[in-house]
């Protein structure tokens, strides 16, 4: 998607440890325009498949993810919690993940009311890396006997493991962007 | 709001600790129908007002922000931090708050690039109890040299002290509901 592609290179900044920051329209400010114009592209590209809810993580995807809901429908958004609040009622599904970039393990926690086994699941997410973020949620969608309907991801980090373990189980992934290397040099971008 | 007033009373379930379960539609499963028209009645409520910026604090206010932003001319969402991230490069303002839902103290974090001495800023969260959250973000905003707009709050515990402080302060608040009382047998809005 050029005008993301655009924006990452123009605003993008490369942090030690492969660290990517587009703090300033991804993930810190969000930019509702962009967002928009993304929302469109992921209804594009998983057009004609069943979408009975989208299904992220937070903090950074519920942007995404509430505002790309309006090109499917106003299908409900239900995000996972990585950290315990006292008003999560009620019978949940959980499952351990490690976070590359928080550098942390943690525990994602979704209130079985929320996932049923008649969904079909479009998980949206910001960034796609190792993949445990998403394989954790894609997981949850298994144990609820729920449908796995794709993954939209915004940027796909591609020197990293998770987009190829996705695409070889043969889900179907659509990342706006991908990147094939960066460095405080630059930034190259899968054709 | 009646919408959200009626959706309160069909599906909110008072829980102990007066924690209202609201789940199923605001801070687990988020309705995006029902969100467009809270942005929309924000937008009503703060009509003619100077709006550069939407400010809120992760996890639950991201989606109303979001949704509202697009009744604000696609204006920028700024979410604080509650937990570290390796990827907020720079300098930031962050200020310690204690919240009411998670039992929990935290620092509420935003990078200084996100929030300028130039902005007008609408803070928008889920829910206004004692308002330390709220309190930390105008702080934030006050540290910035940025002046505060007003207040927009989905859900207002009228019986807790947050809305009379910040009223007391001439802050410009509008909650879209105010509930006077809760018990498990029932929930009654301030007129």
């Amino acid at each position: 998607m050029k005008l993301l592609k655009d924006l990452i290179l123009a605003e993008g900044k490369v942090m030690p440890g492969n660290i990517l920051n587009v703090g300033s329209f991804l993930n810190q400010q969000l930019d509702i325009g962009l967002f928009n114009e993304m929302g469109k592209e992921f209804a594009r590209r998983f057009a004609g498949q069943k979408v009975t809810r989208i299904l992220t993580v937070e903090a950074s995807g519920i942007g995404v993810a509430c505002i790309t809901a309006q090109y499917f429908n106003n299908v409900p958004v239900v995000f996972a919690r990585k950290h315990h609040a006292k008003n999560i009622g009620g019978d949940v599904y959980h499952v351990g993940v490690t976070s590359y970039t928080q550098g942390t393990d943690y525990n994602i926690t979704v209130s079985k009311e929320h996932l049923r086994p008649e969904d079909s699941v479009l998980l949206i997410d910001d960034f796609l890396a190792k993949g445990c973020a998403i394989e954790g949620l894609a997981s949850l969608i298994k144990v609820a006997g729920a449908a796995l309907t794709g993954v939209g991801i915004v940027i796909e980090k591609g020197f990293q493991s998770g987009g190829k373990r996705l695409r070889d189980q043969n889900i179907h992934l659509e990342s706006l962007a991908i990147i094939e290397s960066m460095s405080p040099e630059g930034i190259c971008f899968r054709a």
